[in-house]
């Protein structure tokens, strides 16, 4: 399908610089688009890539329209004008509805006649599906879930049992939602399992990504609210609350009943220790660490950037010498203090 | 169900005060119990939520007993005490005997009358499925694996072939045991792969979470001993040796031929290098790293905390410059030296 | 199966030091090798295990021939060699041809004659499956994707809906290839989630790892090229470019439009930043963080080894203080100077 340069940007609200009946059909990257693509500039370092595009139009914000040499849409948030753009010429395949035949739906589960139950997927009894909901190939629905309506599980995704999902949801490729919590208890030098009886409840609008694990609670419930992105490979653990709009990046992984709040970030590989809260607007860079509260809104770190092996190693001879360096250091300034003292 | 605190007191060994026949029904934190819930007080972060509590009675030790406004379970290990109280109030669902008519199990594969084989799983030829297992649902088990007497295994678990599984082993869903090993040789600028002929033995009561994998050895085989305890998201290479009773936590990753002792606690995203052995009750803090082989029990720990990016980030230049700062210190010492010598 | 040294140095290009009769059945480890096996010698971790080895032959390289009490076949690369006696004495086991009854393949995919789909798994509209191609059980295989001639996927793996994959790939268990990039716009305080319209292309000989996860891109292609080997739960972002030959250990993340070269390596658990260039033959060592591009070859660290937490947590302290130590020492040494400079 395609569309003209007036009505999208008439539908994404941006300003049209060129021939309001210029159509484009894809959109497409600066250096990759060709006639007939419609491309974008929001990161600055692709911004070098502009004067050349042969893209047939550029999405971009106001100062960068003027070195643009091809029609604009010109938006205060190009990239969310871009994102727009790329849903408008990329409409969801519509889903067929039903049960497919190889699918096992138990009699007293509850299937909403617009939904679609997808090959050799489970929905076990007591299951409530939704309407429009997708479950794609090969899906297990547990006992006594329920799936917001409009709700999308793409292929190998495991609900467990009592766990409740919202509204347009959308739970990625080998994703885990509802997995027992890791509760041991020491008797003597052995384990003991401590059954995780607390639910699982995701609000509406959210993400998880491709074989990430959302764990139950123990006794209450795993908590995360609406519209948190979560991305691959991200493990939450049992009793975290979660709040609103925070994203979360790949391979992160958070502790027991952390409680982290709302429109945060979490870069890549963070670690968060369990049993402690982190306030709204908090921003933590990637393979950073957090074991203590964060009680003030910021930007937070503990990653070392890669160096040369060689440089590196020296460096870190000494970080493992550094108390005995930091005591010599003071000895020298006493030192010094007392020679200035006697000089003077 | 319910139970009189009397009961419970004698099955989990704990000293009541109060009355014996007060019935409960539900174990909750201190803060959210209501009229009819037992309640546990183990962590001293949560010993301010005790005086307001609203539970009917709290499990918990002598030294809390005497804050507490009402009837308590005093006990030696109060976490434990809690634990058995959980595990009692709430017992596991039986689960239906047979297999489910959507199942594929080979004829082959000799599956005990008390187990369970859950819709869509996949059992394989000369696989063994021992008495009052559980296979969930969309599970595969391959050829000539076993899986001991009373374990179970959660949705879409993949055990490979080969595999030998204990007793009472709790698999998670999207686990993984038995996939290869990552073996390669060097062939100019090509790989070669190494067939990984090994296989995977875990001992009795082992349990792995979600998503977590583990590989079979290379030629002998990758090997969990009893009483281990894996959370989601963990990754154990080929030829490793875990002792039993190590607790190892999410997102933790071992390399190969990795050997561990008995009674080890690995915090969460710990990393270990491979061809190395750790000794007995060895305990590692989160997201450290092993690089080295340990022979002494304690604490290791190789993580920084997370600070304002602002600070942080000054305190990352001068690492980089810390060797030049050593050699800086050790002049101005030897000047200092001098001086001194001069001025006595 | 059992070979004679003699057709075994034949094979693999090794020299027979010894009776070219002798049999062997089984390749084994020098400490656990009995009469009938052949073991090999490459990390020097294991040399002190030769003199005593009960191996019927040794694969190593000529420097240790001298130390070998039983025959040996000696190679420039050993661990090639050894590599390739595993795979002689343990050929891949044949697959059936054809799809198993349970397994679902729409009328629109293509299937060769020669494949195999096995129990449970699915084949979606457009697909097209290569010659002796093995799809395991409970695999997915989405609409218009296609699998190259001799490829293998284990059980529980998901190929997504346009992607394509070379020849003689291995897809390890629970893989996900094709799941969405993590693409989100801001809208106010909401998020705008970007539609993953790009595609993954894989090439031949790749292999990726039990639970491992790769994004597609979003508006171009993933790129994978051929021999890239991954290990498992690794997770490489939307847009990324992994150069052909390069090795990835477990637990990696990549994130999305990082651009990697040919023949690197990258160890276990180490972090990529995103929109960034790494150079042919770099090699990253395990748990660091590349944030900036590199352009030179050679070895990059970031790690920091574990020490006893005792001592690890002094410096710690020492670490977040060292801005202020840096000023300290340049005061001193400032002093110092003008002492010395006085006292001259």
């Amino acid at each position: 399908m395609g569309l003209t340069l007036g009505e999208l940007a008439c539908q994404v609200g941006a300003v049209l610089q060129g021939d309001a009946l210029i159509s484009v059909q894809r959109v497409m990257t600066l250096q990759n688009a060709k006639a007939g693509d419609i491309s974008f500039l929001s990161n600055p370092r692709y911004r070098r890539h502009l004067v050349n595009t042969q893209a047939a139009a550029v999405i971009l914000g106001a100062d960068d329209a003027a070195y643009c040499p091809v029609p604009t849409l010109v938006s205060e948030n190009p990239y969310l004008a871009f994102a727009k753009v790329v849903a408008i010429l990329n409409p969801v395949v519509p889903s067929p509805r039903g049960v497919h035949p190889t699918a096992m739906v138990d009699t007293g589960a509850v299937v909403h006649e617009s939904a679609w139950i997808g090959p050799m997927s489970v929905v076990e009894a007591g299951a409530r599906i939704g309407a429009e909901v997708v479950v794609g190939a090969s899906c297990v629905v547990g006992r006594d879930s329920s799936i917001g309506a409009g709700s999308r599980l793409a292929a190998n995704v495991t609900v467990c049992h009592g766990v409740q999902i919202g509204e347009r949801v959308v739970l990625h490729q080998g994703a885990v939602i509802g997995s027992d919590g890791f509760g041991l208890a020491k008797d003597g030098e052995r384990w003991f399992k401590i059954p995780q009886v607390g639910g699982v409840v995701i609000g509406n609008d959210v993400e998880v990504g491709a074989n990430s694990t959302v764990d139950r609670g123990t006794l209450e419930d795993t908590v995360i609210e609406e519209d948190v992105r979560i991305d691959n490979q991200v493990q939450i653990a049992h009793n975290c609350f979660i709040g609103a709009h925070t994203a979360i990046a790949g391979c992160v992984g958070i502790a027991g009943s952390a409680r982290i709040g709302r429109r945060c970030t979490i870069a890549g590989a963070v670690g968060i220790a369990g049993h402690l809260d982190i306030c709204d607007d908090v921003h933590i860079t990637a393979m950073s660490m957090v074991v203590q509260p964060i009680t003030e809104p910021g930007v937070y770190s503990s990653n070392l950037p890669a160096k040369p092996n060689r440089q590196w190693r020296r460096n870190v001879v000494r970080f493992h010498q550094l108390d005995e360096m930091a005591r010599r250091l003071l000895t020298a300034e006493q030192q010094l203090a007392a020679l200035l003292e006697r000089g003077s």
